[in-house]
């Protein structure tokens, strides 16, 4: 009796969860996003990558459209610890557990745009010291695309 | 005679005030807005209903669409001190000063909008924990909520 | 021979600078944006200035349209350091080096505006307080004149 009990629990919770997620849908529909992180403070970027998380819980990875537009400091969030020193960043915050976050991000669709001035101006190789970056994610300027792409339709987000 | 030059000088001031009201008006019309809270130092809080206060002041109430979308550690905003406690926030900053500039901003007409997602997560109950908050304030998701409504045509201002 | 190679090295620099303008230029075409500052720290501030000048390097000054609204302590990145103590702001910001920084700024179309709301409240002095502003570069309210911008097609970047 006590394990139906546990069942009907179990199937009620499923069911609202699933009711909420396709009400959430329907209050979203598609959406396009800029995402703006230009701060090294590890634990605000840990924050938003759980943002960027729940963003795609509520709208569907299917239904969004969603960049990362890093610049300055921000590109802190890809930096290898190992690097850090090699750059003019402060930080390296690519720790193999927000590694690990940024590649879940990236199975769902998520995009990571790196401003190519910062990687001059912080002597960052791109190839050696950031996580999981290649030429097609190197955008010729942060603070443009993100103005490029909100004249485009996206949505502006500083977490 | 004394008193003549104080009445003069009283209704030059509210003349110029009058003046620069239209004036503002003019210049900004009918304004959608979406202010976006997501940190919870009560300075910082206190300072964006300020802002909150002088964005109705100067394109009237009867003009304006504005709504707070919180969300993560924003959500202290509304949370009561006695209540801080019993959730996984670290602040709440819902002191009775600042549930009456919460109530006097609703009272021109201000939204405030709570992000569920938080709700679950930092283990808060929108009847006991927060202020004033009921069923329609609520949003699936508060980051989805921000892109939906720059859809929409809303601004966004991150104070 | 050996200058030759510097001579040589040097053309495929300047080559390769000329190539990645264009492309960004044809990535980016015309842009409005409003840059956001609120907050008082002196390197928060400079950094913005820098962002900005990437901006404009990456567009080109033809091609953008770049406002920055300040607002509450926003402003001290046009107080003299001078002047901060007659006025209720904590710091002032426009030392020779930013302001000389400003006016390249200025030079190149870039607009500084300044919320009206904020001079009264913190009692500065347009003509005396601040550097280099006029009457045209008072708005009536900083936060009135982000939405007002953004409706009209300006990008929201908060640097």
């Amino acid at each position: 009796m006590k394990t139906m009990n546990v069942w009907v629990s179990f199937l009620t919770v499923l069911a609202l969860l699933f009711t909420a997620n396709i009400m959430a849908n329907e209050r979203y529909g598609k959406q396009k996003v800029v995402y703006h992180i230009n701060y090294d403070d590890p634990k605000t970027q840990a924050g938003a990558l759980r943002n960027i998380q729940n963003h795609i819980n509520a709208v569907g990875a299917e239904n969004l459209d969603l960049k990362v537009v890093m610049h300055g400091n921000g590109l802190s969030l890809l930096l290898t610890p190992d690097a850090q020193e090699r750059t003019k960043l402060d930080y390296g915050n690519a720790t193999e557990e927000m590694q690990a976050r940024i590649t879940g991000l990236k199975d769902q669709g998520i995009g990571f745009q790196v401003c190519s001035n910062t990687l001059k101006g912080k002597q960052i190789d791109v190839m050696k010291d950031l996580y999981d970056v290649d030429e097609a994610d190197i955008v010729p300027s942060g603070v443009a695309e993100l103005a490029r792409l909100q004249a485009m339709g996206y949505a502006y987000i500083k977490p």
